[in-house]
């Protein structure tokens, strides 16, 4: 080795000791006839100490020439130090450099090599390899390492074999859309990447292996969002013989063992929640419960404290939801305009937004003053539990809709009031998902899972009667601080039930069978009872990392065009490339 | 869970147990009102008994209609078995059946799920979840995952971080061919699919990542021969300030520990080979050195036994050089024929084959007796080392392409002698190979292990003078039992050097800039010393499960035409798919 130690492990005990060390230097300084130089790797900083006079002339001038992220070989010996920093675990000590060698000069990087950087995204994604030296960057893959360190010792301790399937597949119309790629051994035929291993793992499941788990790359050629990348890795798992209770106690085990062994965290007992429940009191189907403020209905299924004060808002109006942000009381006219500008923003799309304040005294002065009495305020307080300090924030308007909204305004009140600290937990399930949803614009039913998931059985009945809407789901997903990071379902393993399930979804029997006909027909060999789920590995890791942005977990990610603009990809083909792959492009 | 116990772990101690198996109906005999099932799952095979008047009337009904295969839930209770069977871990019970439950019914398969089945290869593939059911294929996916993690184990403990790189990059003209995939986002662009890599943990190296390692599919579109899949999987690994010894060390542990884990087994000290003597004594880079049978010459570089016979074949050649096979002076006229047709092969090229046999008396006798008096057998007898009993085979020709004949030559006596036990493994290491070859029809330089190889110090200005046929690399390849299980080189870390390797191969400047223009710019910014290698997972498995076949080590492997018959894939697109993504096929 170059090296004999890095630049993390030197403690006060090594003095004396000759070594040599490898590294970029971080800063130097000269002053006074002494460059001390601060030199880094993965495993820390140790600084590098040279001494007019004492040093070679040579080792001096090589010193003098270190520019920022030279690479850098140093032969000394480990002194103490006469002023020790406290903040570096090297820092009693420093290496009096005997010999000094540049492995690779470097230029000056385009942004600074530090926690917190001067350079812009797009700067620092195409000089990625740059932004990957700064220390958050690196952490947060070393994290994704442990994670997934303590995934696989999780599952292999329980049984569970990793089975790689393959990327190249076949393409299929449900879902979202597929990458493809042409196959020159076969003109005019193209292999898909797999949005998941799905079929795969169920297939695994026929064929006896009982508990499987992959993390494995998955793709979907989606518009990108803000934080969706092409790309993403799943922790994908299976297990035969089992109901939905076993399939929760098993990954609730797993989820704890993550949370014990990466943040030595004890998060208890996951609890569950049901999607009617989550729609009802948080307007989501992945709640963020590390804050109350559940939906109250002040007019609905079965109550109403607002019709008949001539109050045509609230009368043309189904539904009057609201929530209770506890000692928001004081909240001045112009932070209430902007929670109204917030919610009537397009993308929310509320009218208005009404309030109550509940005053020290107990009386509750509202927006709606005219229309309701102190005495018809007061029963919306108790509606509300509200005591006095509290604001009381209520929208009106169609059901679904108007929960939506609801949603979006107790998430930014719980950002507002600092509710949603990213280093305090909550984990919780929720179960019971509808099997089917309606889509208006295609006018036909979609599967809210994938065509694979099981209606739970006391609802086939609902299925076989065509009441569609009404049909639950052998579904749940896994809650992180209101962030979806898993889900998954009992599966089909029927032939009938799976080819009315296609037909359900619109597809004729010719179409199910040539997609799937090698799934229906495997059902037909011996397919046990099996059921599974999947966790987005990449938003995982970001939430044990405490942020929000999953690129910081993913080494090389691409941006919303798909593009990788540090490799320059995609790219034009030589024409050459195109005659043999028998494609031609349309542009 | 269904289960209470799977079909492994039940032993006499559970006596009186009651349990609820699941499984596969293995096989059931109904003989003199008894009925025995054999039930099977991952885990094992336990049986089960049903009994006329004691076994519930339904219960015995559904025991007569089960079917091979079919899945069944089976309650009762733990006995022990009047007739035990120790060929079975659970052999000496068996279960008192109280309830029987069909999960799932089964059709006939297509073929016997035994160790030893009755279907070709075609069917099995189509049914490959039936295939997969069978315990040799089963035990050896069991076996990769166990490579896998012990892979894992060991690399983790060395401070290696796991990083994913991504699967949609950038086509590169060299190499092999790629798999690419259109971009709906950018149109007319492509993204390929990786043969490897390489760039990005070469990059990960310039970030300071140190010691990397992924295990990570890769995927090359070439015209497939047996045993090559389109999709295959490697270990990559990649360390920074390191020298080749510090390479070959860590890997040599690397082997060292999966044999030990996996296998049992001490390999000891991992021998090295240089490329030279490789060619020399086994005409191979990648020797089986299982059994000896080293080359001799006869005629060549300082030695010549065989000109001024009158021998006219042998005076024309360049080279005579042959094997002595122990033992073998008995093999028959007809056998020897054999040999001289099996070198004859198109594929293999020789004109003729010379033998010797060293008889017990210590003459020698042989097929050119008529040009070589007995003295002149004796020197040759000498060359060898040859004893009585002792067949000598000789080829004579051209240099290279004599060796590789002989080589063909030697694996094959090695085989029919019986010296290649898959079971018994010697690992070595083939070092310094040539940094280019040069290619006939192409009339260029090609990289013999890849651009980013570097050569070593001493034979750069070897490479500045033009002599590429002489520059040797810093390159390295692992064998286990004559297969290539792993390769790498040190890698060039240097802008100019690296520049001046692109030059080599015919890039222009722009060119090299275009395709690696980034890895270029990148060791401009501080690239350390850097070295590494990558193992064919496949590969690495099929040679401790003790076979040749990877496809048996592949949960869903493509066929020889890159097809997936079981999913029925490449498959054509829907027209929609393809204007979406702004191309058409030109079949």
């Amino acid at each position: 080795m170059l090296r004999t130690h890095t630049n993390g492990e030197l403690r006060i005990e090594h003095a004396g000791t000759e070594v040599t060390l490898c590294g970029w230097v971080q800063r130097s300084r000269d002053k006074g006839g002494m460059i001390w130089v601060d030199l880094r790797d993965r495993y820390g900083v140790t600084q590098l100490m040279l001494e007019e006079g004492k040093s070679s002339a040579e080792a001096l001038a090589l010193a003098r020439g270190l520019g920022r992220e030279f690479v850098v070989e140093a032969k000394g010996v480990v002194v103490e130090r006469l002023s020790k920093n406290d903040k570096m675990p090297t820092g009693d000590i420093e290496i009096k450099v005997k010999e000094l060698r540049v492995l690779n000069p470097a230029k000056l990087p385009p942004f600074l090599i530090e926690d917190e950087t001067d350079g812009g995204d797009d700067i620092r994604m195409k000089y990625r390899y740059l932004d990957l030296r700064r220390n958050p960057i690196r952490e947060s893959l070393q994290l994704r390492h442990h994670v997934g360190r303590e995934v696989r010792n999780y599952l292999d301790k329980q049984d569970f074999i990793e089975v790689e399937t393959p990327v190249l597949i076949k393409s299929t119309p449900e879902g979202a859309r597929d990458f493809v790629v042409p196959s020159r051994m076969n003109p005019g035929e193209f292999y898909a990447l797999p949005q998941s291993p799905q079929t795969f793992k169920q297939l695994l499941m026929v064929s006896g292996f009982d508990r499987y788990y992959q993390i494995v790359k998955c793709f979907r050629d989606e518009d990108l969002r803000a934080d969706r990348q092409p790309e993403f890795t799943q922790i994908d798992c299976e297990m035969s013989f089992v109901e939905q209770e076993d399939i929760l106690n098993m990954f609730e085990g797993l989820i704890r063992h993550l949370f014990q062994n990466v943040k030595g965290l004890d998060i208890g007992q996951v609890p569950r929640m049901t999607y009617a429940d989550a729609m009802k009191y948080y307007g989501s189907d992945k709640p963020d419960i590390r804050f109350d403020m559940k939906f109250v209905e002040l007019k609905g299924e079965g109550v109403d404290l607002t019709s008949g004060k001539d109050f045509q808002v609230f009368d043309a109006a189904n539904t009057v939801v609201g929530i209770c942000v506890k000692g928001a009381a004081e909240y001045t006219r112009k932070q209430i305009d902007e929670l109204t500008d917030f919610v009537r923003r397009p993308q929310i799309g509320a009218k208005g937004l009404i309030y109550a304040r509940v005053q020290a005294d107990g009386v509750v002065k509202s927006s709606v003053d005219k229309f309701y009495s102190e005495a018809d305020l007061a029963t919306w307080a108790a509606a509300f539990n509200a005591e006095p300090g509290d604001l009381i924030l209520v929208l009106s308007g169609d059901g679904d809709k108007v929960r939506k909204q609801l949603n979006e305004l107790r998430l930014d009140m719980g950002t507002r009031m600092g509710l949603r600290d990213p280093n305090n937990y909550t984990v919780h399930w929720v179960v019971d998902f509808p099997l089917l949803e309606y889509g208006e614009e295609e006018d036909r039913w979609f599967a809210m899972h994938h065509p694979f998931t099981s209606p739970k059985p006391e609802d086939i009945p609902l299925m076989l009667a065509g009441e569609f809407g009404k049909v639950r789901a052998n579904a749940y997903d896994l809650v992180v601080n209101g962030v979806e990071v898993g889900g998954g379902s009992i599966r089909i393993f029927q032939k009938d039930l799976q080819s009315k399930m296609f037909e359900v979804l619109g597809f004729t029997p010719e179409e199910a069978q040539a997609q799937f006909g090698f799934l229906l027909d495997a059902f037909e060999y011996g397919a046990p009872p099996h059921g599974g789920l999947a966790f987005g590995f990449d938003r995982l890791c970001s939430l044990f990392g405490g942020t929000d942005s999953i690129r910081d977990y993913i080494a090389f990610p691409k941006n919303n065009a798909g593009r990788d603009v540090m490799i320059d990809s995609p790219s034009p083909l030589a024409q050459a490339q195109l005659d043999e792959l028998k494609i031609k492009t349309t542009v």
